[in-house]
């Protein structure tokens, strides 16, 4: 078994060793051979005699070998190990690669989105692309500590439902052993219906959207972060938000530094977190931009950019936190605000221009919850399950959730949220594009 | 916000303390009246006046009060919290619950398994219903300690897929985008197709099967913890296997002290694991029991029970390792054993008991995996993005894959998976019963 890694070479100068991994270059000088030999810790330069000639691009090797210090001249400092190389000894072939589509070995890849996706199996391997997974679970690894701490359990909740009980966005449904059943949009209400139970919990969980939709910031199915915490009310969940937040990607930000400086990723800064209504936040963007968009029920990209802009400007944060939207615009379990129904006890928070986590005070006495659903034309009895957890004594509880490929897309700020999903799902594809396919 | 929770009042003996939960049961001696405190961490018995008789069971409320020694006649030794009690001053509703259908405040909850899961909202909040939760986080958090320590990356894999590409088992089909799409069946293809990215991955996730079956065993949704790990041979993927299953164990084991002690399990037996291959298994079992079971080409659950009770018995050890299973009754990527190619280098890890865990060594060549997907009646176009990666170049790579609820059920001795689910889905029920429900 592989018990070496290119990692592991920067602490082995002088010794023999054998190195596993995928042709990534191949520079040809005759007698003398270079290779970069990648792996999934790094890249190595390989020293190689004619043997390495017929070697392609993507081949999977076994090579042996001394680690050496590189002549001063030859140093690279832009790589971890530029400073030493693999005088190869022996090489075999583990697996033949096919002529790639396209050169992998550049610093970027340097292909369009449709070629990046088309052949995701090959792009993957790109440490640039490949770098965006690693800060991924870097972030699920921060959220589930921070998580950990608050004393959150972590739990897992169905994907299947057996009705659309957020209403509004469209959804997946299918035939269910003869009846309907459907993906469901959110977790949202098994992590409220175990807060008995459990009192604090979180998830990592998938989420379907079938919206018609193709912007940057969609997928039809995307994976959630939450947070729920019974015993808490409006202002603690703001703290919890914040802390959560933060949290989560400075464990990224520390565990993932050449990642981050891979992709030109700045410090992110934390001072205290500007908390505005969407009334002020909105104030403070016609002040600063002259664009009038006060009373609009919800703040649209262009607003949560300049909000953002204004924040670390001004505050020196790249977080704000937004609450108060209108009680109409959020799902039914949202609480309104007591002082004004017609705003809620909701909250979003911002990082870097786009928003990452939303949530809110929920709904919790029993006879109010069943009056919402009621009132916004939905059938209490398509809630049983739900609305059970409330009939038998629910404190008073809220929460939030993240939105983890649109995290990673905003903290590596790449173009497109696609990029930050191995295999992404949306309305032209599933794994292959869509059109190459037949129709139902 | 709650700061303080019931297991922390251990250590406040005389202080004064402010505790939110459930009222779990209730004694009214007139002018004292008992109750069990319950929340996330344990139960608590207040003593209160009586302002205390107008509660009810599920009432959620805030008490106020003094954490004092109980009189020694009085100690509990059954109850973590038994040597102390809650002398209240204030209590506060701060939820009122219906009456409850049934007695919640029992220490075996004593309700039929349909009932159980017919009031689920309500039935997860009993200690031992609850604790069936804290075991599967833990056996979660144990998988993802030693997978870590194996060098595994994280991912997240793609629940929609365009074709049911293993075959078999039937699948959830729906519409999507005017294509058919499906729920998958496993994240096995998945992570395959990362291991030239990432070397060595682990996942948690969900898999979909639409099986027509009822059995205490199978579930239409499930959890699924699984590990893919490149350069690797058939003896050291028995190895990791192993490893993998022991130390997953051994975390919710020391995790969960009280709640397994709760299930009254006994401690896990690890000795050295035998290892068998299926013809040695159906030997044992024969010269154990008599029943002739050689020739079969799996282990019947009965093969299951027998084969693991010997190996309690004579190995020390709760787990067996069965290897070689037929090639034909495994997965297409399963590799033949190139010693007998009837036979193939899978294996599948057994403990006390249930299987809690298959895997294989892979067919890694792209010539020999697109004629087995020939041979066995696909269509390789189907498979287009998952042979990328094998095109590219694939090392000798292999892993294995856990069910999360049949190891919860193992584990603690459950007489059904639908225990080990907080929200189980199967033929009859999502939820609620499937029959209260009109047909499609």
């Amino acid at each position: 078994m592989k018990n070496f890694f290119v990692k592991d070479s920067l602490v082995q100068i002088g010794k023999d060793v054998t190195v596993y991994g995928w042709v990534s270059n191949l520079r040809d000088h005759k007698k003398i051979v270079f290779i970069d030999l990648r792996d999934s810790t790094g890249i190595l330069q390989v020293v190689g005699d004619e043997r390495f000639r017929d070697l392609h691009p993507e081949d999977v090797v076994k090579i042996s070998g001394t680690i050496k210090k590189r002549p001063e001249k030859l140093i690279n400092k832009k790589v971890e190990t530029g400073e030493i190389e693999l005088q190869a000894k022996d090489v075999e072939v583990l697996s033949h690669a096919d002529t790639l589509p396209f050169d992998m070995g550049k610093e970027d890849l340097e292909v369009t989105l449709p070629t990046l996706l088309d052949y995701r199996s090959l792009t993957l391997r790109h440490p640039k692309v490949k770098s965006i997974f690693k800060v991924q679970e870097a972030l699920m690894d921060g959220f589930r500590k921070i998580s950990k701490s608050l004393r959150c359990t972590e739990v897992i909740v169905p994907e299947i439902t057996i009705t659309a009980t957020e209403g509004g966005a469209e959804v997946f449904g299918f035939d269910y052993y003869e009846h309907t059943a459907s993906l469901t949009q959110s977790p949202q209400l098994y992590k409220q219906m175990v807060i008995p139970a459990l009192e604090r919990v979180y998830l990592i969980a998938h989420a379907y959207r079938a919206e018609p939709s193709v912007t940057t910031r969609h997928l039809a199915e995307s994976v959630q972060m939450d947070c729920e915490f019974g015993f808490v009310e409006f202002e603690e969940l703001l703290d919890l938000l914040e802390k959560v937040a933060v949290e989560t990607i400075a464990h990224a930000e520390k565990a993932c530094k050449k990642e981050l400086k891979e992709h030109n990723v700045s410090p992110v800064l934390v001072g205290k977190i500007p908390r505005l209504t969407l009334k002020e936040a909105q104030e403070v963007i016609k002040k600063e931009t002259g664009r009038n968009v006060v009373g609009e029920k919800d703040l649209s990209p262009e607003d949560e950019v300049d909000i953002c802009k204004w924040a670390e400007k001004e505050k020196k944060s790249d977080f704000v936190t937004v609450t108060h939207f209108p009680t109409r615009k959020r799902a039914f379990y949202t609480m309104p605000d007591p002082k004004n129904p017609e705003l809620s006890l909701s909250y979003d928070i911002l990082f870097r221009g786009l928003e990452i986590a939303s949530g809110s005070q929920r709904v919790h006495e029993y006879e109010k919850l069943v009056k919402t659903i009621k009132d916004r034309g939905m059938n209490p009895d398509d809630f049983e399950m739900y609305l059970m957890a409330f009939q038998y004594g629910m404190p008073p509880e809220g929460g939030f959730s993240f939105g983890l490929e649109r995290l990673t897309k905003t903290l590596l700020q790449l173009p497109n949220v696609r990029e930050a999903a191995l295999f992404p799902r949306d309305m032209e594809r599933v794994d292959v594009r869509l059109s190459k396919k037949r129709k139902k």
